[in-house]
């Protein structure tokens, strides 16, 4: 007998489910049983576990809809492992938990945090001589993990937001008068996100007028002024900032404009509605500002298909290089050209990757700092291409059920 | 030579332009030229007009794609027509535009205040025995007219939010934590909108787990009772509320919160964010609110099949219907059978409509009043039936140009 274990952990995506299709895809080809650990680490410290083998025997087209239902199939948890030298019982839980069920193979889909946990658990194999390989496969929609081209959930976070600002800036293109609609996008520390909005822009100029990532200091009056510039020429004003721009100072915007509630409570507005306070003090005409919020990271129906197909085979490559014997690595992808878009799968040594962040480049984004540049734009749009192959059930997404979740 | 106007006004829906479609479809079969007035009646009175015929001889498939397209393609406008013993000369210029250019037909797509336009221009013509038939087609988002089973525009928003409800219930569920989530939707005056986030829920009970409408008096202490009691059996508690939500006094519940920004300025809270204000320090757990803000009206990629179809059926109604001699009426849809699902089409005097508004039936919505019942459900699950025929390019719908609205 030979298992292995899989399990998500982190902020949920809409293509971490096809990571965890692609290693169940590869794994059940490999092992006898692929176990899944529900809420990440913790169902196997506490014997939460469902096999997944048995899953797809009984469920037709399995992998495939688990490839397109958004968020985690398994669960997630924020349990971080505590080091093996000041919590060792933790580690002997696990590896007793391995050795116990056969486990010869673990995989972790998940960010930062995730990739901390697999450099723990396969430093502590590795130094006990243990013979279970431990790997890697990241997700998170900020794509901001270095060594791999972009990260899975990103492609399709990127479709969403450009799809959402395309229609938004039909919505409010419709009347002649003037108007600023400013919208918030994810994207606390990197500005990836945020300068998706730009792919939503038509050839005849119909889409964000100007971008503010948090890579470049926030300069106030230089926005009002790049507001009313635009207003000279245009009626409808259309802004995509992110959640974390900051001033000069590293100060974020959004903490400039503390409110206090009616409980008395002091409140952060959003940098969003921070400049809309602004706009509207400032200049005097009609402003509102919007977050586009949960959708960015959940919106399944409106996946890039690009992205889906990357994450599965992400997720298989972990487990054909763990059967070759690599352990304490994580999945990769390079793009080897830009059109025709190609890349190729690899993975790279877990410990230059767990605690670095890849910021946007400045020459991705333009000299005065409220928009991006082509560069950023032949970045991107290989990879929001393609739809998801989503079915609708009486009008609805059909994703597959989290029942076991609720046992 | 005879020729007809067509005109869109209000706010904006994912199937104003179905409607549109319609009118041009059936109207190029029956007119010389079809003209399309670029914002409402204001196009008309400062001769802002574009030939439409031509563009369906330029364009191919443009009818099929201006079915598809989001917002409004002949732009919108706020005006309020003056009444005709106040301000006869917006008539005489309205009429006496019609008189040269051939105009035999006007067409006025819109909500509550273009069905008064409507109203006010055919008595006009009536009491000036003028030759001109003008019909109002219906949209709103908000379902709230009378004398026709539902609104067009109202099934694509409803699919939007559930289709948005069930993938937040996804990301949601994750955590094995306590937490509160609360989505607050469109309606100020009627909760047809927020109504539609009971679609979402799955057989085993993933989706909203309360839904509160501005039909029933709002009131904060059962609020609370409630997602108590929800939380002695479910971790993640889902909860939809109308943004029009209000006491026993009518006050509105966005109302009770009112904080103060940086400016010092006084500014009012969302309900959505009044509850999570109170969830927050009645019971101390993790809380947040969201908005799903406007793509619920503009989010033309997830229309439904069903309400495109209808909109531009309605459309075609309405040039039948006056091609017959009908005048002052509005183009209606009587449901016939639910399941399966049948409707026929029909006008209706518009005096009757102008200034009603059809709220929720209190056998719509359970006894508590914190969820609908499934009289509800039956009502609305057919509206959402069927998916958008959109395609994409480059990874992003493809809808017409609005360049001419730039001109």
């Amino acid at each position: 007998m030979k298992n292995c274990i899989v399990a998500q952990s982190g902020g949920p995506t809409v293509a971490i489910n096809a990571s965890l299709a692609g290693v169940l895809d590869e794994a059940s080809q490999n092992y006898d049983n692929v176990y899944g650990s529900l809420n990440g680490i913790l169902g196997i410290l506490n014997d939460n576990i469902i096999n997944l083998s048995d899953k797809m025997k009984e469920v037709s087209d399995f992998v495939q809809l688990l490839k397109i239902t958004p968020a985690m199939y398994l669960g997630s948890c924020r349990y971080k492992l505590p080091k093996a030298d000041i919590d060792p019982d933790v580690y002997e839980k696990i590896f007793k938990y391995f050795q116990d069920h056969d486990i010869t193979g673990f995989y972790y889909i998940g960010g930062n945090d995730s990739m901390d946990t697999v450099l723990q658990l396969s430093k502590y194999a590795s130094a006990h001589n243990i013979d279970v390989t431990i790997m890697g496969v990241p997700k998170t929609i900020d794509n901001d993990l270095c060594h791999t081209d972009h990260t899975p959930g990103f492609g399709s976070a990127a479709k969403y937001i450009a799809t959402a600002m395309r229609e938004i800036a039909y919505d409010t293109s419709i009347y002649p008068l003037e108007s600023v609609t400013i919208v918030e996008i994810m994207g606390r520390d990197a500005g990836w996100l945020t300068a998706a909005a730009a792919l939503a822009t038509t050839p005849y100029g119909l889409g964000p007028d100007m971008i503010y990532l948090p890579e470049v200091a926030f300069d106030k009056e230089a926005f009002i002024n790049d507001v009313k510039n635009t207003l000279s020429h245009k009626h409808n004003v259309l802004i995509a900032i992110s959640e974390g721009i900051r001033d000069a100072d590293g100060k974020y915007v959004s903490a400039s404009s503390s409110t206090v509630d009616s409980f008395g409570h002091s409140q952060l507005s959003g940098a969003g509605k921070t400049l809309e306070y602004l706009v509207s003090d400032k200049l005097g005409i009609k402003v509102r500002s919007i977050e586009i919020n949960l959708p960015q990271r959940c919106a399944a129906h409106i996946a890039s298909a690009t992205d889906l197909n990357e994450s599965m085979e992400l997720g298989r490559t972990a487990v054909r290089k763990a059967i070759n014997g690599t352990t304490g690595e994580m999945a990769i992808l390079t793009r080897t050209n830009n059109a025709p878009y190609t890349v190729v799968y690899d993975s790279a040594d877990i410990s230059q990757i767990a605690n670095e962040v890849k910021s946007v480049p400045r020459n991705y984004i333009n000299e005065p700092g409220n928009n991006v540049t082509q560069e950023m734009i032949d970045y991107l749009s290989p990879l929001i291409v393609g739809e998801s192959e989503v079915e609708y059930d009486h009008g609805l997404p059909k994703y597959l059920t989290l029942e076991h979740l609720y046992k």
